[in-house]
């Protein structure tokens, strides 16, 4: 067995076995085989694909490159989520101490902001203190203690994923369902939920624009959910405006602690309930879902997940005082408004425009080791459907770059469109997908 | 402009342009760009192949990446000839001094075997003091001195070539037609000659076994000539068996020399006199492929090729007593016949399978750092059409290494095909590709 036999194996279409993929991972993680080896394999993989043994032994290779975390002691089963990531999408920081505020247990790994797409370690960091790198041995402790904790990946589990995904990311070879798919699960299993809800986003400012392929998506990671005995289920959400009106890192913060306070925008409020309620019923802790959302919103005004979020912060070394008062909040250099130059209606918000423009004025990356300015964002002030008037405000922008004014206008004229008329009311979830892979339409 | 960019293009089926091309070229020659994004982009460009005006841009960017060669003073047409690769291909030891012994100035750059296949430095090696490694002004001396030259690609003719290869060699992505086409063509436009012939070998023991794709290849290789004025046609030529009976780097030098001498194989004379007669054709010093043909015959059977061969090995410093003498040569430990178990008529010799064989005992490489054994290799003792009986030798193995007789026979089992009858001929020569890419019959 050698890696360039099995790259050709791939190459050609012909199936990989256990043995093969597990003898690449290993390797890689061990530095016997190089980085353009591997590289030239994942090229080989977007093209041809893998089997759903392949993506089960991938992910499986994967995980038995680090340790694993085991809740089994809890007497609660941990859920987690994990959304496939879009532009202002702040659900974690609302919905992690929501769910663990119900008494289910949230252990939480997330990922940093690349490109358009957000990242809520890196909204986490926007306040100030907050420590996002706790051991794997502290991750466990403050489950056991408050029943949330909110970290990043941690060199324990899966490493082989993380040396992957950056080869992934600066070779072209990041949109391939059985790699997203291998890299997401092997750390949700090593992670030690026993439930977890996807959130796949489609849309413009989703991974993947077609609904055909996100749900292709959806439909692999539950399969391989399964197969480790992690029950999956998925909601497929629209990601074609933005979520919520603020896109930024301190600027999701702030509106998700607005949202935590019961003063959240409609679309984050409805899709926090939405997947909270999904984890309520999967933790057993409701019998039904209906169930899970009337709890979730007593929650919500009864200022218990609030609550749970100020103690999640100040565990995890985080500065509440700003939490509480989060005008407070350093304020970027520049502030400039976006106004509208005509009558009608707000028929589009392209989100993938609006996150390549956060980033460009600070708020994002283009490189995983690249800065990120925590005050730099862009705040919506209108949304699909709603109407404007010239000299309206659209946008706010913040930002302390400089930058100049024209090229700012320009990149807005694309973004948002203006209509005589706005009609194609689109849900937000499109559709529930169980844990068999077959799809319904929202309960509700 | 980046380097991850411009692979995710690629990826995606979009034509490149020339600064994109020569941005990855440039920035990978002068390490700016690492190995693995080069891996992604060569395995991106085997799935997507490149359009003609791609295969250009990278043939360009590569010459460019170094020298290149004037041979303008010559007075003279310098011709060279390029063979795809095959097993017991020892044509260009017997080609270059013949043809120029008919006064035709052959600057000839040649590669070292990998895998199966076998490489004329090696066979040129084998002689004992023989320097394929001279400077390009070394090389033009010569060729002005004695009117040819055989060395290896130097650090100045398309470094990027010597680094391209060396990463598709170990990524899996060498049979791509237009990365064949860009790394061939780049190295004979900057070596300087004024017209090429090129063997493009097709069968079991080529580098592509159908006939499709080694036209394909052909046509793409006459056409990237043609766009810099290089003249160059093509003879398509059947690779299933091996070429002449030796195969191993000494046992092809000691046929060529036979050959030489006017006692070659039908085979080998035959394909030859036909590249030759091409060669002096293309040169303009006959007027027709068919005076070339006499020409050379008396230029083989007078003495002459073989004389200006010996001038050759002399003047790059390898001992011109073996080759008067070959049986002074050191011999190999073993000396292993095969003998036939049935009676019949050999009805196919695997190439690709006597090539593997050859490596095994220690003739070629599987890395192209691994050493060589130059006294080790296979004499055909039978070839396509023989009729055999039981206890005939088939093969001769020569080799030097402990390799059990069991193991030996069992790969022989399958190398050589006994049957009844023996009735299809195949020419050895399959057709003739003018420098328009229009396929002809052989003439004769």
């Amino acid at each position: 067995m050698s890696a360039i036999q099995i790259i050709t194996r791939k190459r050609d279409g012909i199936e990989l076995s256990e043995q093969e993929i597990k003898f690449l991972v290993e390797g890689y993680v061990s530095d016997e085989i190089p980085d353009y080896q591997i590289a030239a394999f994942l090229m080989a993989t977007y093209f041809q694909g893998m089997s759903f043994d392949e993506t089960y032994f991938l992910t499986k290779a994967m995980i038995d490159s680090g340790s694993a975390v085991d809740f089994s002691n809890l007497g609660a089963i941990p859920v987690d989520k994990h959304s496939t990531g879009g532009v202002g999408d702040k659900i974690s920081l609302i919905l992690a101490p929501l769910v663990a505020s119900a008494g289910v247990p949230v252990p939480m790994m997330s990922g940093r902001g690349l490109g358009h797409s957000g990242g809520t370690l890196d909204k986490l960091e926007a306040i100030p203190g907050f420590r996002t790198r706790l051991s794997l041995s502290e991750f466990k402790t403050q489950i056991e203690k408050i029943g949330v904790a909110m970290i990043g990946q941690t060199q324990e589990i899966v490493p082989a994923d993380q040396k992957i995904y950056a080869l992934r990311d600066s070779s072209g070879t990041v949109a391939s369902i059985p790699l997203v798919v291998a890299s997401i699960m092997s750390k949700k299993i090593a992670e030690g939920v026993k439930a977890l809800v996807l959130d796949v986003k489609t849309g413009k400012g989703a991974f993947f624009t077609s609904k055909e392929k996100s749900l292709a998506l959806a439909k692999r990671l539950i399969a391989i959910g399964d197969k480790f005995d992690l029950e999956t289920t998925a909601l497929m959400t629209a990601m074609d405006q933005p979520l919520g009106y603020a896109v930024g890192n301190w600027l999701e913060t702030k509106e998700s602690i607005e949202t935590l306070k019961g003063e959240g925008p409609e679309d984050v409020v409805e899709l926090t309930l939405a997947l909270g309620a999904e984890m309520l019923y999967q933790a057993r802790i409701v019998e039904d879902v209906s169930t899970g959302l009337r709890k979730l919103k007593e929650l919500l005004d009864s200022g218990a997940a609030y609550n749970k979020f100020l103690t999640l912060v100040q565990e995890q070394g985080g500065d509440i005082s700003l939490v509480e008062n989060p005008e407070k909040y350093p304020k970027s250099r520049f502030h400039h408004f976006i106004l509208s130059q005509k009558n009608g209606f707000i028929t589009s918000i392209d989100a993938l425009k609006v996150g390549l423009l956060a980033m460009e004025i600070g708020a994002g990356r283009k490189k995983i080791s690249d800065p990120i300015d925590y005050t730099a964002g862009i705040i919506l002030r209108k949304k699909n459907g709603d109407q404007v008037n010239v000299g309206d405000p659209l946008l706010e922008l913040h930002y302390s770059k400089a930058i100049s004014k024209d090229s700012l206008q320009q990149q807005v004229d694309e973004l948002v469109t203006i209509g005589e008329d706005y009609s194609e009311e689109t849900p937000l979830i499109l559709s529930y997908i169980n844990k068999k892979g077959q799809q319904r339409w929202p309960h509700k």
